[in-house]
């Protein structure tokens, strides 16, 4: 199956656990588990959760454990969206081509949605089957990601150097934890994701890959955010320089920032050889990954 | 020692452990860490740790276990009230007899405090030394009471009940998930506190006690709102009245409502009470939990 009828594949899957597993609206208070499904459900690109599944592969991970992980993930994601999205942080209208969740069911219950997604995230991670130690592990990996040295540590950052000149390395600091930290746990949290824990050669390996995707990832966002029409991207175009934000484009100029995601995805590159070549076992099973760092260098949006 | 000895005891160390749990304010980002510590340290009465407390000395459970739980609880706790404080929830400006969270670093930062707090709580319980199994147990407790069955649930529908008449049963459904559960899983987490897992009659004894004290300490805030000063209380009194909110005293008058709280707190003695004629091996041993719920009920702020 080559990657983008996998992706899909994998994109649909996920939506359906999706439907399944967040709490119905039927069920009280429906009206807040309404707009849960609604910032969960039918959007994104599902990075986090592709990355799950293909490094659980590695492994042979049981897909029903990559399902709760990847939901995990998601809600994580999209809890940050809703929040991100808010008048006193972004005040966003649209999002993946619908109002946002706090436009539609208003404030309070926007930073609710929020509050709620992150506690079924790690709520999810306790419905796996695994043994324990591999959930207290799954628990340590998702909310260090996710809180004040991750995700939420470097939304602190960003905000805090608004109209700041910000040089390449506190930049990429940002970044690492705003949304490479995430982008880290979702492939270290597949690894997890089989009933033994899995070798620390292989932990390394990955999360070299991940964090170099995920740097790949930011840099292209911003060659992007200066080359790509709004209407491929989905989002408005030209939105950071208008906002007078540091991005590596500014930084760096558009082909130096080019050399640098195609320097990151050789490095992601690297380590999965690494991992081939390091043992028998992973040999020819890290296509999936190789896949994702490719199309994260080849996105148009 | 007597209750109000022991209470400072616990209130003291919890503070001791919260100081050197929290992430210190010079790690990057150190404003996100100023504000994490500001809205947990130093502050309110610290219920839930105290029934985490006195519920795992009933199953001897280790007191590093015990400090890990009584901080998360307390994280998610004031996770809540940060949220609960900005402008499009309660709008409050001062909390504890100082600024709320967001009046003294912005809102975007409150959020992300908030935000950063909640996954701080279930990093806090993969920290503990337990089996793995127990601390699954511990996640999926506080993620089940966080979420959106629980704390964040119940603070939905306060908010689609504004201006709305609650009959009695809406009301303790209300109440029962958005401080309720939070207080239940105060009390059931610390009987996970220990190496082994607590007997089922334990936990259903323990489950029917905190439930009895939840209400009955909801009922006692409505009957100080309207009773007692606002010098004493700590925050402005009579303001449920102001707002029109239904509140068990509008519902039931002054004098059932104190009739309440008293059954209740009668229910959660009677449960203590079976524990102790069940097994031998608790007799004694519940003295602590019969004085928080003696407490509640004479608690006057």
């Amino acid at each position: 199956m080559d990657f983008k009828s996998w992706s899909a594949e994998r994109a649909a899957h996920f939506e359906l656990c999706a439907k399944k597993a967040l709490p119905p609206e039927n069920r009280l208070p429906w009206k807040l588990h309404e707009a849960m499904r609604y910032a969960v459900l039918d959007g994104g690109k599902r990075i986090r959760p592709l990355l799950a599944y293909a490094a659980g592969d590695l492994v042979g991970a049981e897909e029903e454990a990559l399902d709760h992980i990847a939901l995990a993930l998601e809600y994580i994601h999209s809890y940050s969206l809703v929040h991100d999205d808010m008048p006193c942080m972004d005040n966003d209208t649209l999002r993946r081509g619908k109002l946002t969740t706090h436009k539609k069911y208003g404030e309070a219950m926007g930073m609710l949605t929020g509050d709620a997604l992150q506690a079924q995230a790690f709520f999810e991670l306790t419905q796996t089957k695994l043994p324990g130690e591999q959930i207290s592990m799954l628990v340590k990996l998702l909310s260090g990601a996710a809180g004040s040295t991750g995700m939420c540590g470097g939304q602190a950052v960003d905000l805090l150097s608004v109209h700041q000149k910000l040089d390449l390395e506190t930049l990429t600091l940002m970044h690492r934890m705003k949304t490479g930290a995430m982008i880290r746990a979702s492939a270290l949290m597949g690894l997890y994701g089989a009933k033994t824990m899995p070798p620390v050669f292989l932990v390394g390996q990955i999360a070299q890959y991940a964090d170099s995707i995920g740097l790949a990832f930011q840099v292209i966002d911003d060659i992007l955010d200066v080359t790509a029409d709004t209407a491929v991207l989905g989002k408005t175009a030209g939105k950071d320089a208008a906002e007078d934000k540091p991005t590596y484009v500014s930084l760096l100029g558009l082909d130096k920032s080019r050399e640098m995601a195609q320097n990151e995805i050789n490095k992601a590159l690297e380590a999965l050889k690494n991992i081939g070549e390091h043992s028998a076992e992973y040999k020819g099973k890290t296509q999936r990954l190789s896949d994702i760092a490719l199309y994260i260098l080849s996105r148009d949006h």
